[in-house]
This record gives C-alpha cells, structure tokens and sequence, in this order.
C-alpha cells in the first residue's frame, strides 16, 4: 500500500504519495508562508495532501499511513515539535496528534534530517548498506544515523548532531554560540564567508566580480575548478567535513556516508579533500570498504524519507 | 538458565558461570602465560571451566550457552580473531568455532570492549539505559555502543574506537602513528609520560620521590588530591575525555556514558574536569538528562559481559 508522505520545510511545503518501492505516484510542492502559523500551513498542506490523493486515484482508506518530515527539532516519541528555527508557533506543538487527527490513519513525525537520513537510506545513495552516516551540508549542518533500516534518535531525539563538532579551536564563533564548530567553518554561509574574507584582504579571484553581498556557497563551488581562492576555501570546508566525519567513522564504522544539501553538489571540489581527511584521520580498518558518497535524492530527501517513515515501523522497541 | 562465561585477556583468563541475573554462581581467574599458543589457552580456560562447572554443580547441557571476551579485535559475524595484540598466534583464529567444538553449546564471541560495554549495560552501571556509550581507559582507550541491549558492532565490528578521535592536533603520536589521539593524551601511559615530563621540566612534586620507571597514571591519580603537578595532569587527561565525549554525545545522544578502566578509578580528579568538558562541548540539549558514570564492575565488566553476550541473542538483524 502507497503512504503520503509530507514535507514542512522553512523555505518549501511538499506533499507526494509514494509507493512502498519509492515510486511518486504524484506530487506537489509550494513555498512556505513564512508568516503562516501551524494551522494555517497545515491546511496548505493537507490541501496539497488532497490533490496528490486525488492525482493518485487514492483516498484515505488506501493509504497505509503518513509520514511527515518536520524542519526543526522533534520529540519522537510524543510527536511533539520543539521549536522551528525558521517559522513562528512550533514551540511545543503537538504535530504528529495534529495530522492524525485528520487523517485517521497512522502518523510517523521527524525532523528532517533523520528523514533525509532514512530517505537516503531507504531509497537512494544508502539503500541496502546497514549502518548509514548521512549528514545535511547546507545553511547549518545537520545528520542522521539510520542502523539496520532505523533511524537511531538517541535519549532526547538529538541524535546525528554531528554539525557542533569541535574541529576548529581557535575558529569563528557558530550560530550555537561555541566556538570552533564544524557548522561554523563548513556550512554553505561559513562558506560564503571565508571567500568574503578572503577576497577583502585583495587576494585575486574571479569571485570578485560577483556583488559581495550575492556571494553565496554556490558561486564559490562554481568557480573552484578553475580559481584559487575558490578551490582552497572549498578544500578547507571538505577537510573539516573530513575530519569530523572521520571521528564519528571511528565510533560508528558506518558502511556509507551520505553527504546531502546543497553543498553537496559542489562535487570533487567537496568530496575530493573530504574523503583525503578521513582517510588521514580515520582508524584504517575503520574506514575499509567505507563508501562516502553524495545524497541521490536532492530536496526530495526528507520528502522520500518521510515516506519511508511511514513505511517502516519505527515504534518496534530494540 | 545460567551461562558460562569466558574471558582471554593479554593479563588474565577467567572463568565463571553467571546466571540471568548477573549472579556469579562459580568463578575462577589465572594469569595468562603470554608463551601460550591459543590452543595452550584453550585447554587452559576449559580446565577452569570444568572446574566453575563441577563448583556450581551444573553440566555444560544445563548452561544456556557460552559468551567470550577476547582482548584483541574481532570479525563478529564470523566469530574470528583478527588479532591480539599481547599474545602470539592469534591472527585470524576462528575462536567461535574452537569453543563450540569443544561445548556443543551456542557461544558467542566479541572483544573485550564490548563486552564490558555490554556487561555495564545489563549488570552495571548503566542497567535500564537505553543507550549506552561506554569507554575504557587503561594501556588504551577503547570503547563500545549498546542499544536497546544489543551491541552496535558496525560494518567491520570496530565501532566504538573513541581512542583515535582527533583532540590535540599538536599533541604527541599516538601507538596507531597519527597525531593527537584521545589515547595519546589520556589513556594510562599517556598520563604517566606527562606527568615524568613536567617532574623532568624540574616542577616541584610529591611524584618526585617515586623513582621515573615506576611512576604509572595509578600514583598520579592517587597524589592529585593534593598535589599541583598530579591534579593538573589528571585534569588535563579529563578534558581530554570530555572532548571526544562530547563529540560522541553530539552525534550519539546517549543516556549514559560509562567510563572504565584502570584510570578511570582516578575519581574526581579524572571525573570533574571531564563532566566540565562534556558540558562545554556537547550541545546542551543533547547533555540535557545525561549520566556520567564510573563503571560499576571494575575487572569483572569483560567477564559479565560475555555472560550477557550468552543471555542476549546478538545475532538478530534489526
């Protein structure tokens, strides 16, 4: 049986019917109201529900459950959110009682990072390896650990956090307020930053002819096969991604690490220096056979692995 | 039904029978002859055995099964050695197999780490915590993950080893000849060449009147309560450990960490500084709730440990 699987992301609402081999049977995707609350946003989206249940032939009754991917943290086991960085009114909101009760069928709710994780690891760059590392490379950085097809959540649902990892003591200070952490010299604005910084001391670069201000993570990936200042900030972020990769490799031993978000597709000019530090960091027989490799499912990841939320029983105690 | 538990360790051997309540029915220790072949040791445990088994007046029919603890990484799935790196010819030995040709009985094998990692969680400190990280911190630093009861081994069972995580990009070279371990800067060794450092730099201390080759991380503990030098290098040692921990809390989520180990019966002076480091480190949210424990089972958390390796059915997929 199909589940529908929904995605409140701070930037977009999706909404897709997916078969259990992962096919999408129908689609809609919009952009959030940055200034809608919860309710508000959910009748967007169960509008948007509707039509993919319709455009799929569905109702309800045929659906074997929904899954949804939630854009902040979440307490799994109530369901309950606990904040959203990026829109007002989701603190302490009871988000997986909220879509049952309108639904009528079985509700899974994560946040997601741990959906993308799973997506990945359900169906796309993970798929049939056991013990996955996904992390989400994008405005912040984020993770998931997905151990024999499960979402690993950890005693408070935090579990994956791999983005305040120290790597950079003496470092610029991260959004959490530490300083040092793999956010703060890896994420896409770190990114962004680091060029700025660079290009305001009058190295040369091809960046400089791009307004300051519309200098973003994905202009320096651009120009980093063929510019010098590009390519070594981008080397740089690669070797601390490497570096705390290659930290959680020796706890984990994971047999993947899937590296999503849109700094992913930055390509060798990332992957390149990242996979360099985990070989040079990692215990060796730790990172034997280790597949690092980048998200197969781009935005749709958390849209898929809510799917997968719902399609795997992820209350079984272990 | 009660269990048989074995335990090859580079000092000792030991036997015991355990029931499912973690009680030692009969047990009984020697030191291991480091001239021993594996099968020498065989013969040896399985005298011991006998003999736990005649005292608690059981029969091998009457033991549930067997549970090993070897001092040296495991290929769990295949129940193999891969090596040990105190005694001689255990390359590639296939000890599972050895043990069970001898008892007729289901055995199950791991390495030492996990299996105190295991015993700490069914018998010890960290009993009915569902997610366990624990350490062990003596000539090493290794360390092992249980979930929900069961052991994470990972894709070449070697999660767990927290010992070469980066912490001291400028520290000394670790025994695996990278840079900056944990192991190179905290475990028992480590702590002893730091402290015969500062007393060869002409520090005044009470460890002056211990002659250097004598000195050991168990006389800088025991001198820290009121020594300058001792409580600055067991403190240095503790920070140490709360890095790599918070690292691991980031990206584990917890509910406990369990600290064992020769070192770690340093107390406080070991404890303090590591809690400190922890709660600076780790996202608070992720440190919200998280016990920080001395292992409850001292010498005997290898050897209860493969008691519960023999009560639990660590071969079902999840």
């Amino acid at each position: 049986m199909p589940v529908l699987a929904l995605d409140i992301g701070g930037t977009k609402l999706a909404a897709a019917v997916v078969t259990a081999a992962g096919q999408v049977l129908a689609e809609r995707m919009e952009a959030t109201k940055s200034s809608s609350s919860p309710a508000e946003i959910l009748d967007t989206l169960f509008a948007m529900a509707g039509e993919v249940n319709r455009r799929a032939a569905l109702g309800w009754p045929e659906l074997a459950g929904v899954g949804v991917s939630f854009g902040g943290p979440m307490d799994f086991p109530s369901g309950r959110t606990v904040t959203c960085h990026h829109l007002e009114g989701w603190q302490d909101f009871p988000l997986r009682q909220a879509v049952g009760a309108r639904v009528g069928r079985p509700v899974v709710v994560d946040n997601d990072a741990n959906a993308a994780a799973l997506g990945e690891a359900t169906f796309g760059a993970a798929r049939s390896k056991p013990y996955v590392l996904y992390l989400t490379v994008s405005t912040g950085i984020g993770g998931g650990i997905v151990l024999g097809g499960r979402v690993h959540r950890g005693a408070n649902s935090l579990a994956g956090e791999i983005g305040h990892t120290l790597v950079a003591p003496e470092g610029p200070v991260c959004t959490c307020s530490r300083r040092g952490c793999l956010e703060a010299v890896a994420s896409g604005p770190a990114i962004a930053t680091a060029a700025r910084q660079a290009l305001e001391a009058g190295e040369p670069s091809a960046l400089a002819s791009i307004p300051r201000s519309q200098l973003t993570a994905r202009e320096v990936a651009a120009a980093a096969a063929s510019d010098a200042l590009a390519a070594r900030v981008m080397s740089r972020a690669g070797e601390y991604l490497g570096l705390a990769i290659a930290g959680a490799v020796n706890l984990l031993n994971p047999s993947i690490v899937v590296v999503g978000g849109g700094v992913s597709e930055a390509g060798e000019a990332l992957f390149r220096p990242l996979r360099e530090a985990v070989a040079r960091h990692a215990v060796p027989e730790s990172a034997r056979g280790l597949a690092i490799a980048a998200g197969a499912l781009g935005q749709r990841g958390a849209l898929l692995g809510a799917a997968a939320l719902a399609l795997t029983d992820q209350y079984q105690a272990w």
